[in-house]
């Protein structure tokens, strides 16, 4: 079954809202077993929404709208499937009987425009909505079926699961079921990826491999179809195994982790500490560290040195490591590691030092290049790094390869 | 000239993403006066991105994709729009070289697969890429136009502000203007504000205002149609001049400031440096300080001190302020500044400590309350907030109203 869903609203055209009511149907269609093939959008015109609802319904099974329910001129969503599919609208008493009394039920008098949204094409089934006026509407023709949703989030998706869901459960007894799951990476590029585990992007049609580039990661989603949700979830497993057998040391989550839950976790797990000095990250690997509920738990504290006065006085960087070196240098990054991890009473130091640009370049240090260094029971290690972009994503990658280190290294750990 | 949007990615129809790319894109669009009246989105198969194209081309004179010129086997929008348009690919030398270039400068092997970026449907009009590998296309076809830009957002903003539309202007000289303008707004909410300004709002059609809530402020949006420039830019400043007599007070910038670069401003101006004493904010506010390229001219640096030994230790509140007030009392904010001021060799000081949940509640102090303290040239100051939200929405509104005190502080020094 393929289905189409259609966004209507001008508002959507000129940019000035979020549509959330789109992924919301696709994800939940998709769980169902169905294949949401296209997305549209069209704003609140006759013509072109009848010619945008006629394109749809010539490629897709189901078709399902959302918005243009209201009560308002603008709202004209069932005037047009009612036009192009030759069904009159007539008045619809329950719904009447309904919206008067919500009406009623809050002592607001009724606006005479609310009685137009009663109205639906003939030979609908019209669904209830508990968190609004607006009814939903469903019209079965020709072999094919649209639905038409408010558009509101909140009535949207009770209507869908209320009365949507049981409905299509109904019609098209369970083709199976869709899973995914998400594996996040870390520390490596996308087509490095790609390379790596290509045979398996290749040969598989089922489940399916995708990579994702996303902020300072690259994800690899798993999505399977399968009868049953074992068989899916056996299948995926199946093929996480393989990819972790190739790939396992770049993937440092699943599904909803990401990397600062997953180090909370791990320290908890180990009953370590950390403590950091930051740099050129400006406080950014603190903030993402202490996002974690609960991160008072093994994060004590960090010291921000922008200053190389307060690199000295803070961190005991000698002043003479500063003048040979520099301050972005393996020697200062190292110790900053250790300077911040007895000044801050932490299991494990980090310290973090490099250029964010767009000012500071070196013939021998260009932008974009940082020294992480950490010490622990461990031992000491310093890693140089050449991050590309503009400086929030310098500062973005840097924080996420600190984070990811500071997660080998706590695994290290006994 | 009519023009559609296509976003390309399986990813989007299975709903994991939100699709940000066609709001900025539509916003962009219709302040430079074109109509943008279809969305769509397809995903990464060959046969139905051909047809949505198709369709696309016959209904809108400009067809904009995003998404699928990435390296992988999965990226294919350029070969279907080559095919559609029986353009063959051809090797783009400039782009080859730029690629390669953009791994050599970062010391990277280039795989094999990024080649495919350089590849170019004949004819095609290639623009640079300054924020990724992928190049964007333009392509001229029979009086319409196709228009290819990357997925990913940064890279997509910055090849349409850099190249598409210098192109468009450029190719289709504007019949009149649009002009938007934004009014930044901090400590003040979305209903209060619009109590405030609602005569403006409903008296006007042209300029527009709209309300619009982001993170941790809400903008007020004017936007203006005129015949010429000075036209719409008149209305504009008149307009704004009458809001400002309003609610100037809470109006920190316009149109692409936001408060951290208001901020580095006046220090610079006024030659202050600051430093901070976090504790529930973690270093967010050092963070979003040190986003401001040259903020190493009046940020010295912070001390993340999450644990009581930390503001012991290192910011000098006594242990018998924690015990009698708490960490999170007036007295230890204030103490955290004074502290941090002079540690830090800043003029201006500043300390935050709070409760950002979701443990740590007591009766007297709710999730959300925050104390921040500021001490400078102009004595100390010391204020209390309760923010809503979870965790990191407190986290966020908390180093905004600190950002924002410190703008006024500040502002108030000689």
């Amino acid at each position: 079954m393929i289905i189409e869903i259609i966004s209507t609203g001008t508002e959507l055209l000129l940019g000035q809202i979020l549509n959330t009511n789109t992924p919301y149907l696709s994800q939940r269609l998709n769980e169902l077993g169905f294949d949401v093939l296209f997305h549209s959008t069209v704003g609140d015109n006759r013509e072109r929404m009848a010619q945008v609802f006629a394109d749809a319904m010539k490629r897709a099974d189901i078709v399902i709208t959302s918005g243009g329910l209201g009560p308002t001129q603008g709202d004209i969503t069932k005037e047009v499937s009612a036009n192009l599919l030759g069904r009159p609208l007539e008045l619809h008493l329950e719904s009447q009987v309904r919206i008067e009394n919500y009406f009623a039920k809050r002592n607001i008098m009724m606006p005479e425009s609310n009685l137009r949204q009663a109205m639906a094409p003939l030979g609908a089934i019209v669904m209830d909505n508990q968190r609004g006026t607006a009814p939903g509407i469903i019209l079965e023709h020709d072999g094919k079926i649209i639905i038409h949703l408010p558009g509101p989030p909140h009535e949207l998706q009770g209507m869908f699961e209320l009365s949507v869901v049981p409905y299509l459960q109904q019609r098209f007894p369970l083709q199976g079921v869709i899973l995914s799951r998400i594996l996040h990476t870390a520390g490596i590029g996308e087509s490095t990826l790609e390379e790596k585990i290509k045979e398996f992007i290749l040969e598989q049609s089922n489940p399916t491999i995708a990579l994702l580039a996303g902020k300072g990661e690259v994800i690899i989603r798993l999505t399977c179809k399968g009868t049953t949700e074992q068989e899916a979830m056996d299948t995926i497993a199946n093929l996480e195994q393989k990819i972790r057998q190739r790939v396992g040391e770049y993937i440092f989550g699943v599904d909803e982790d990401n990397i600062e839950v997953v180090l909370g976790k791990i320290l908890q797990q180990k009953h370590l500490t950390v403590a950091l000095a930051e740099s050129c990250t400006g406080g950014l690997v603190s903030s993402r560290i202490t996002d974690v509920a609960g991160s008072s738990n093994y994060f004590t504290g960090s010291i921000v040195c922008y200053s190389n006065q307060a690199k000295k006085e803070h961190l005991g960087v000698p002043e003479d490591v500063l003048a040979v070196h520099g301050a972005v240098s393996e020697q200062t990054a190292k110790l900053l590691a250790k300077g911040i991890r007895s000044r801050m009473f932490a299991d494990i130091g980090m310290g973090i030092t490099g250029i964010a640009g767009p000012g500071g370049e070196r013939p021998d240090k260009p932008i974009g290049t940082v020294f992480i260094a950490v010490e622990g029971p461990n031992g000491l290690q310093c890693y140089k790094y050449n991050f590309s972009g503009q400086r929030s994503e310098i500062k973005l990658r840097a924080s996420q390869a600190a984070l990811d280190l500071l997660r080998k290294y706590a695994l290290s750990c006994k």
